[in-house]
């Protein structure tokens, strides 16, 4: 009997565990509470020991109520969440700071590496380029498993990356583009295939939206997306509700991992309830599934061990925590993971921004004129409240939302620098920071309009084909 | 406020709404427990007043506490299962009763209907054939909504017909065969179109199986159900691990089931846990929507309003109860039902077969001499101890398995009617009716080996492949 429970316990994940050690210790004080007999109390006391036993040998940590294994430390559970923590989920991002989140400590809660300068210098090395300045201004900041992509790369090992996005509206703003600004350069100095989900299942089953509008806004999504400049040779993009249909690969994949993740699992990690429905509950396989070539025969040629990548907002990492905990289970290598920081809404950093709100944020479809009016009217300002004060003790460059956004659009480093000076040093003012950030953003955002206006319906559908890509594996 | 919660609730099902009363409940018990303020638990009352107000206006009935509405009846949930009730769902079926289920006990408790001589009678106008033995003797003896089918068929207006198999083992015993024989009857005297769904998914999750095997299982047992003689111009067969990646319109139907069923209704109707994984919780939704004719659109020309009729054994029906709930909803029509009783196992009518366990029926690869072997020592008697009683006080039919499965496979009603009187009376001995048996099962099984043998890899591989069928829609 014991050794039958101990080779049991052997293919259950940390998680697995720690969820059976807490569900076994509730058990022992209903059993005391409820004064049951003697031998039953210790029979449930002894189990609860030979549980704790196999957490510490699979773990390497002794089991803490309340705490799960390091890797999979549960982020959307009230009761695990501290009093002053920020809150980040896939749907949620709050903090109270106006520096916005505590990347240091997500990173510690979370149990994610930091990209540190020797990772960089490395990625550089590999590449033979300069590092993106999203990595040198620590806008991707955390990392999983990169080294391993990096030790694979240099012995010829070949990856694909994986980013995605939720079509909850026509609308996208300057924030959603920054995975994908991020996602092209790494195509382009790793040369690798790209896979891209249009999750419009999901936003089918959070938001009140039909199945029709939902896949209508995963094609103009789309649009967006290809005018970021991907190469339609190497990249593959994909609606759920349409290539979930058209691959029993996917499929299969989606299955497997759906048989090995309970619902006391999800639970914890993404909060949900008994009274969500079954869509919502299952969906997150649907989303881990893309971490497995076999996902997409048509590109890998079926092979089923290609290492992924996956550059992506931090508040996604749940979502990538849970495949990762599965992966070994149904014998999948790990996804890798680069996460970036989240993009400030122009009221400040306490929040991600929203789709709903068009003065939250500068949208690919505002026109020079909302540009201006949106920046001089809703950036908010790390400056002083009169000019004398600005002038004499200077601007905050750690909480203006201008200078935030120019960290992320303005590539020269130099002029970077000398505005922060600057404007720290009292002798540049807010208005003039943001006719800055003005002139920077309207060149941008047409140049996006351009290029938007070339993707017609049909590059959409050649993108959204299932096909092989310019890649032999 | 009260007012948009009436909006609210009227878009509710009676099962949510159901819910929502025991929810509120619950909570007026745990604030008066708690001895919480006058005001918080007036309002508390208020609300559940109008939740009952709101059920008994969309149900007709009064909220009564462990009473779910009647179309809904919880059935694998022990708080609502009675001492002395049989245990009936998809995945056990259990009685203390020799001759088997308490049938009629059933139609009440599932809210379902008799099919009486009427409906009977009204089949064989409006088909003009002879009805079934399965409808003359009772073995379909259940429906929904099967006088709806007649009125439209009456007036011209088509329907299709939709059964399946979970294919959990190569070995099919002739107890399977039953759904497929009616199933092909059916389609026969009304000729209309039959889908057939092998769920491999729910098996792979279930069972202790890989994903290859659960869809080598399902080809495999395509076989068998193709000897039972479908047409291949008018029947598809469908694996879900196969089908689900080939069909964006029966993927976008399974997530519209997916987004209108809670996690509550699933562990209602199912018995489902928080332990149980997340493919299990969303699978029922797999098996609604086949219910559907717009997951078929090759079939149905994109058509979403064709009416459906599935025959099942009635262990399958909470699936479909869950079904006709969510249909309304997502703007379908609700499925019709002809529920069959159980085939019982040799042992006796106390139980279910099992695939597992060879001696508890005639599988379909059975030589003669097996099939003789297994009737003369495993088929449970009513037949008394010793001849001379047996003469004396004559066998009881209603719990001689030999008979049973007589009345599934002799279709000679004359003949059957003599070898009841006959065993009844004491004239026929337990052995001679077996030998009845024997001989009625021996060609039955060699005959269809003989049709199986004809049906190639190709011939599953056609049926197995979307395609226009010969109707036009």
């Amino acid at each position: 009997m014991a050794d039958s429970l101990n080779c049991d316990l052997k293919s259950l994940s940390p998680l697995q565990l720690f969820e059976r050690v807490t569900e076994q210790g509730e058990k022992v004080r209903a059993l005391k509470a409820g004064k049951a007999p003697k031998d039953e109390i210790d029979a449930a006391v002894r189990m609860l020991l030979s549980l704790k036993l196999s957490y510490k040998t699979t773990t390497g940590q002794d089991y803490q109520a309340g705490l799960p294994p390091k890797d999979l430390v549960l982020i959307n559970n009230g009761t695990t969440k501290e009093e002053d923590e920020d809150l980040v989920d896939p749907w949620n991002v709050q903090t109270s700071n106006a520096k916005g989140v505590d990347y240091d400590k997500l990173i510690v809660r979370f149990g994610s590496s930091k990209i540190d300068t020797d990772l960089i210098n490395r990625i550089e090395r590999a590449t033979g380029q300069k590092p993106h300045h999203f990595l040198r201004r620590g806008i991707f900041f955390s990392h999983r498993d990169m080294d391993q992509i990096l030790d694979a790369y240099e012995n010829k090992k070949s990856f694909y990356l994986y980013t995605g996005r939720g079509p909850s509206s026509q609308a996208m703003h300057v924030g959603h583009l920054i995975p994908f600004m991020f996602t092209k350069w790494l195509q382009e100095v790793f040369d690798v295939p790209l896979v891209i989900q249009l999750t419009d299942d999901e936003k089918y089953l959070w938001k009140d939206m039909t199945v029709e509008k939902a896949y209508e806004y995963a094609k103009e999504n789309a649009k967006d997306i290809i005018a970021c400049g991907f190469d339609i040779n190497k990249t593959f993009i994909f609606s759920d509700l349409d290539y979930l249909g058209t691959s029993p690969g996917f499929y299969k994949n989606i299955v497997k991992v759906q048989k090995h993740v309970t619902f006391n699992q999800v639970k914890g990690i993404f909060g949900f309830t008994d009274s969500d429905c079954i869509g919502k509950i299952s969906f997150p396989a649907i989303q881990a599934a893309p971490s497995f070539s076999s996902s997409f025969p048509q590109i890998f040629n079926g092979k089923e061990s290609i290492q992924c990548l996956i550059p992506c907002a931090i508040d996604q990492d749940p979502y990538f925590r849970m495949t990762r905990d599965v992966a070994p289970r149904i014998g999948q290598p790990k996804p890798a993971l680069l996460h970036s920081v989240f993009f400030p809404a122009l009221q400040g950093a306490q929040t991600k921004m929203s789709a709903s709100d068009p003065n939250s944020s500068i949208f690919l479809t505002d026109t020079p004129k909302q540009i201006k009016t949106k920046i001089n009217k809703h950036a908010f300002s790390g400056g002083r409240d009169t000019i004398e004060e600005h002038r004499k003790y200077g601007g905050n460059c750690d909480v203006d939302v201008s200078f935030m956004y120019l960290t992320f659009f303005l590539e020269d480093d130099d002029r970077l620098e000398q505005l922060k000076q600057a404007y720290t040093s009292g002798e540049l003012l807010t208005g003039e920071l943001k006719k800055v950030l003005i002139e920077t953003m309207q060149p941008l955002i047409a140049a996006h309009q351009e290029r938007r206006k070339q993707v017609t319906d049909e590059v959409v559908k050649q993108f959204m084909t299932p096909r092989k890509l310019a890649f032999e594996f």
